[in-house]
C-alpha cells in the first residue's frame, strides 16, 4: 500500500497497562516526523480489577482508569507539572494510600465531561500528548477463565495467577459493545500493532470483544504482534512463542501478519531472578504457528536490571517492519 | 503615599476559605489594569479541620489544603479544564466521597515539590492565576477556645459551633513560625485587606500567629477590614460591627485603619432564613470601636438567594478606599 508522504500513517496499537504504554512511549517520537508522521492510536483493555484501579472500580463503578492513565503518561510529549501529577501515587496507609492521582483525575474528568472519549481528549489537550487513546469498551467487564484442572477464575488479578494452564477465557458480559471510536480507528488503520504485555490479561481481553475482533479481521492493515520478552509465572508458565501465537489465533481469532521477537538472551543474573519466580525467555525457537513470519531482532535493553524492551531498538524494528509491510 | 503609575500596587489580603476567595475573585481583574496593576497576594489561614481538608489532615498530616484551593480557584484567570478539576468533588458514599480533587492535587504537588510555596506556584502557573497565595504558616496548628461558661473547644469546626460567647482563643502550638514569604508580603504591602469571613475561625487565626501580627503592626500600609454581612450562629451570635472590631483589636492585636461595611438590608425572605439559624445583619449602627472610620456602602448582592457581597460593588468600594488611603 503506497501512501502519499504528506498523509499521516495511521498506526493503531492494542494492549493493556504497562506493555502498551512502553510501546507508545517508544513510538511517540514518530508523531513528529516531518514526512508522513505517525498518527498513533492506543486501544486500551479495561478488564483490570487490581490495585488503585480495582478499588476505584469497586467504589465508583465504571471502567478502571489505570491502564488508560499509564498510556496517557507514556504519550505525553514533554515533562510537565501535570504529567508529574498524573503519575503521582499517595503514600502512607490511609484510605488514599496507593491511589494514583492520575486515576482520580481521569475519573473526575469522565464525571465532568460525561464520557471517556471527551475526558481523555481534554486531558490529552492540556497534557499535550502525541496520540489518541480509547478504551476498547466503556462497559464494565470481568475477565473470567478456567484452567485445565477445572478451577474457575473471575477478575484479571485472579486470571493472572492461575494455578494450572488456562483452558478457556471469556468476558462477562460476553459481547460488550466496543467504543465506536476504537472500531473506526481499527477499520481505518494503515498498520495494527498488538503490544507486548500479559497474554491472557492484556493482549486477549480486547480480542474477546466480538465486534472489535471482527473489525481486526476486516481491516486491510497488516497486524504485527510484538512478542513478550519473558513468560509470566501463572498466566503463561511454559508457553513458548508458538503457544502465544496459537492463543492469539485460536482464542483471539486474529492471525498476525508477522511477529517481532527478541533474540538476545538476558544476563545470567536476570535469568536467575526470573527463573526463581518461574519466568523464562521467549525466543524465536521452533517453527512459527500457522506459517506466520518471525522477525527476530536484538530488542533487549542491556542496561536495564530487569528484562525490558530497549525503546530505541524496538522503534527501529517496528519502523523496519512497517516499511516492509 | 504616592506611587509611580507603572509600579504595581501591592495589595495583600488575609483570611480563610470562602470569604477570602470571594474577595480575591472580586479584585482579580485589577491585576490586568494597564496603569498601576494590583499585585494581589492572599495569605490563607490553615487551621481548618473539617470536611475533605480535615480528613486529609488526619490521614496525611501537614496543613489542610481546602482554603488554599478555594483561593486558587478564585484567582484563576480563565475557565479551563484544570480549574474544573480543581473544583471537582467526588460523589457517592465510599472512601473518596466528598473529597475535593483539588485538595488531592495540591497535596500531591506539595509532596512532589517538597514545599507549599513551590507547589502553589507550580499550580498557579499551569492554571494561570492573577495573584500569589501563601499559607500563613506550614506548621500544623489547632485552633482552641473557651467560652464564657468555661467550655473548652479544640479544632476550627468545634470553635465555629460554640454554645456560648467565646472568651479566649489561641493556637496550639501558640507561636507557629509564619511562612517567610507571607511575612515579606505584609512588610512590603501598599494596602492590607482583612477579608470578610468567620471572625474567630478565618479572620483571627492568622492574627494569632505572633510574628505575623507583629508584621501587620509594623507595616506602613493601611489595614482595611471588610466586615461580614451577617453574624454566624454559634461563633458570632449577637456580635455587632463594634464587637467584631473590638475582637480584631483586642484578640488579634491589629487596629484597622478603616472598616468597610454594608448598609443595605437583605430582603425579608433572606432575613427570615438567617434568623431561623440565629444570623443577623451586621450594619453600620453605633459608633465604631476606638474611633475607627466606618465606610458604609451598599455591598449586598440583590440577585443572590443568600446574603453575599456583590463582587462589582465590593470591588468599587475597595477601589475607592484604596484611592483615598
Amino acid at each position: 500500500m503506497a501512501l502519499h508522504p504528506d498523509m499521516p500513517l495511521r498506526v493503531v496499537t492494542l494492549g493493556g497497562g504497562t506493555g502498551l504504554a512502553a510501546l507508545l512511549q517508544a513510538l511517540k517520537c514518530e508523531a513528529e516526523r516531518p514526512e508522513q508522521p505517525w498518527q498513533l492510536t492506543g486501544i486500551v483493555t479495561v478488564s483490570d480489577n487490581g490495585g488503585s484501579s480495582g478499588r476505584l472500580r469497586d467504589e465508583l463503578g465504571g471502567i478502571p482508569p489505570g491502564d488508560l492513565r499509564n498510556c496517557l503518561s507514556a504519550l505525553t510529549r514533554e515533562e510537565s507539572i501535570l504529567s508529574d501529577l498524573l503519575s503521582y501515587r499517595f503514600k502512607g496507609d490511609g484510605s488514599l494510600a496507593g491511589h494514583s492521582l492520575g486515576n482520580l483525575m481521569l475519573l473526575a474528568m469522565v464525571d465532568i465531561t460525561g464520557d471517556w472519549v471527551k475526558a481523555i481528549r481534554q486531558l490529552s489537550g492540556v497534557l499535550v500528548t502525541a496520540g489518541r487513546l480509547y478504551p476498547s469498551t466503556t462497559v464494565p467487564v470481568t475477565l473470567c477463565a478456567t484452567d485445565i484442572e477445572g478451577h474457575a477464575y473471575a477478575g484479571e488479578t485472579a486470571v493472572n495467577e492461575t494455578a494450572a494452564p488456562i483452558r478457556s477465557i471469556w468476558l462477562e458480559p460476553e459481547a460488550p459493545e466496543p467504543l465506536p471510536e476504537a472500531m473506526l480507528a481499527i477499520l481505518r488503520a494503515d498498520v495494527i500493532l498488538l503490544a507486548p504485555g500479559s497474554l491472557f490479561t492484556s493482549t486477549l481481553p480486547n480480542l474477546l470483544i466480538p465486534e472489535l475482533r471482527r473489525a481486526l479481521q476486516q481491516s486491510a492493515a497488516p497486524i504485527f504482534y510484538v512478542a513478550n520478552l519473558m513468560t509470566e509465572p501463572g498466566e503463561t508458565s511454559g508457553l513458548d512463542l508458538d503457544a502465544h501465537l496459537q492463543a492469539i489465533i485460536n482464542i483471539g481469532g486474529v492471525k498476525p501478519t508477522a511477529v517481532l521477537v527478541n533474540n538476545l538472551l538476558p544476563s545470567a543474573e536476570i535469568l536467575a531472578l526470573y527463573r526463581e519466580e518461574g519466568g523464562c525467555p521467549i525466543l524465536p525457537s521452533g517453527p512459527a504457528a500457522a506459517g506466520i513470519p518471525v522477525v527476530a531482532e536484538a530488542l533487549l535493553d542491556l542496561e536495564a536490571t530487569s528484562a525490558r524492551h530497549d525503546p530505541a531498538k524496538l522503534l527501529k524494528a517496528v519502523r523496519a517492519m512497517i516499511r516492509g509491510r
